[in-house]
């Protein structure tokens, strides 16, 4: 035994564990800020909008032609084609302000408002324009070439959720309001240090007994990926007073400080003990696998995770405690990641009193979607994370999981159709 | 009938479009250029990337304990613990020399390599250390704590492929295998410009007749999620003159310009008569519906698309010809959303001739995957971009699509349960 804090003495509950984060995180809670909504793509709404406007806000033309009443041309034919007089041109930025009769019909462009009383479009290469008349030989079902007024949004109609994840689409329906600001989440800071005396930086030439510094870097896009503000600062020793130190260095500097490695109970590992001979408060030790060693302190008020130096075990802590908390500092109820329905394909057992969080392989079979729990020896197979499309999270009151029982599954790549 | 170019005289194959795109993107074709994996996320691999080394590099313990030989402690039981000798300490980055005998054993840290001759790694909670000795007072199956050589990656296994988005896993998993930097495409550069009398911008208060500006920046948003630098310039007036003015200006500056609205054949179509003016070659009209419109054209070598005015029609149009000829270029086979097999719900009749872009709603059913095609009226129905959550892209040589038929969607959203 070292002197010093280096013990598990018992797992804590990830609910412990959540609450412990949210009381830090809550101090250093995002603030709502507005962008344009040309710099909006991948930030986070922090308000629900609703559309301030039907749109269309009238009926319109959606092809260049003829607006008509659809009873003078339902029987239009080339022996008998239907004449109608043209009383003008309706262009796209005219008001909504005409309107025709029986036998009358104006020419309209893409986008042009339609008359009153008319109730079809006839397309310009179906007519014959003659001496301020028009002749048509085809009939065309009613509301043909019309696109009605609200048909795509409504007013009050809610296009953006406080939460989402403003995508491309948003944008463009964003605009198309009116809307040129949205307000989203100001971006948490987080800055993100490995340790390990073996670690060694990518580039740098392999050698004997040493490890790639991988974690820390996947941890940081991991979180970047959900718009948080993550950088990765770089490697420092097995070193209780140099990781001390970056942490009380850093803490002013960042919302969030993570380390990775160095949280387990063997003689090297500095990073628990410099979180703990700082904390205010510690949970160390998880019921959760992979990700037991996880630890989260708070320093200075400020939220300080120990993530595992396991990559998969790091990954892990991220789901399991981070995500539910950030996702509800930003009112976000669902995850970031599509959740399916799927039936196990095959027993599952899980450790009894942890959360498990299960890589699987989710495949479309004849009956629905099946899930297959990979079979993988330790929380150090990256690879999985690759291979694996979707993660599924067993709560800890759950022993098992039967052949063909449905669960849920968060789907982190792509579907494809079962094999075989 | 207006003096100049505004007919379009008959519709072009989307092969010919893409042949004609191609020859302009080839001479502004990305080049490659190496970034550091901190800034790869979101980035396009340019190559294919092998593991230069087994992934772990040896037999390592993924827990804190007491490496052993599997036979040792195979029958270990509270009553008759097993008994072995310590030999003394591994640490993470030890060399992987050491080795095991009968009734042998080295203490191992999460990390550590294992000593040659042992298969199992007994739990730092179920082993007693005393006086040299450690006891073992229950069995583990053999392989247990312990991950192989190669296990996670064998060297020389595809990690990262020529054109694919570099995704946060990617970043961890290059990391792992000491990948410190990593060939990306450059970005494209696209200046994109909205056109229309009647556009007013996102913000400017609603007037009568008038139409917020939204093509040109979704057609920007959804540029950039692909990778590209697209920037959204503004809106210009109809004007012939204005319009080649700043096709002419931007030319030089952008890899390529697009333009949206003024393409189809009305008196006011501006954009396509300004193209026409100055391009050295040019398609106008598209077998494509929504799209019809669209313009492809080459200025000074470059590719300049005019685009449709209407959203829907414009994405059609950035789907069907700039993304699959964007894609080659990048050496990238597969589309960029998941591609997935589904069942049509109902009948579907295509316009004959003409690729048609359909916005579709894919569910899991009971039997697997449904798609359901929306009813829309017009291309201008922006909200089903966000209501639907696929695109089926139905060949120009096929009529229509039976219900049951099996067909592939691109999923652009979440794909959920079928309701009732």
């Amino acid at each position: 035994m070292v002197s010093g804090y280096n013990v598990i003495e018992r797992l804590h509950s990830i609910v412990d564990a959540r609450r412990l984060l949210e009381r830090g995180l809550r101090r250093v809670a995002p603030s709502e800020e507005v962008v344009g909504i040309d710099n909006a793509l991948g930030r986070v709404s922090s308000r629900d909008v609703y559309s301030p406007m039907d749109v269309p806000p009238h009926d319109r033309s959606v092809l260049d032609g003829y607006a008509a009443r659809w009873r003078d041309i339902s029987t239009a034919s080339e022996e008998a084609p239907a004449v109608l007089r043209v009383k003008g041109r309706i262009e796209i930025d005219d008001p909504s302000t005409y309107e025709i009769g029986p036998g009358e019909s104006y020419e309209v462009a893409t986008g042009s408002p339609m008359p009153r009383g008319a109730d079809v479009v006839v397309p310009i290469e179906h007519a014959s324009p003659q001496d301020g008349l028009v002749y048509v030989y085809k009939p065309f079902p009613g509301g043909y070439g019309v696109s009605t007024r609200g048909e795509d949004l409504k007013q009050g109609e809610k296009v953006l959720e406080r939460g989402d994840l403003v995508s491309e689409w948003h944008v463009g329906v964003l605009a198309s309001i009116g809307v040129g600001g949205v307000s989203v989440w100001s971006r948490l800071s987080v800055g993100i240090v490995s340790t390990g005396q073996e670690l060694i930086e990518p580039g740098e030439e392999y050698r004997q007994g040493k490890v790639y510094a991988s974690t820390g870097r996947l941890a940081a896009s991991y979180l970047r990926a959900r718009g948080v503000d993550a950088r990765y600062l770089g490697v420092l020793p097995d070193d209780e007073a140099v990781i001390r130190g970056f942490i009380l260095d850093n803490v002013g500097k960042f919302d969030v400080i993570m380390t990775t490695g160095g949280t387990s109970v063997g003689k090297k590992d500095a990073a628990i003990r410099a979180l703990a001979s700082v904390a205010e408060d510690l949970i160390h030790g998880l019921a959760l696998t992979p990700g037991r060693p996880g630890a989260i302190g708070i320093v200075h008020g400020k939220p300080v995770m120990a993530l595992s130096g396991m990559p998969v075990a790091a990954i892990s802590e991220l789901i399991a405690v981070w995500d539910p908390v950030y996702r509800s500092l930003l009112g976000r109820s669902r995850p970031w990641e599509p959740v399916l329905k799927a039936r196990m394909a095959r027993q599952y057992s899980s450790h009894p009193g942890m959360v498990n969080v299960v890589r699987t392989r989710t495949c479309i079979g004849p009956r629905g979607l099946i899930a297959e729990p990979l079979r993988v020896t330790g929380s150090g197979i990256l690879s999985t994370l690759v291979k694996a499309n979707s993660i599924l999270i067993v709560p800890e009151d759950v022993t098992g999981i039967e052949e063909g029982e449905e669960v849920e599954v968060l789907l982190t790549g792509h579907l494809e159709v079962c094999m075989g």
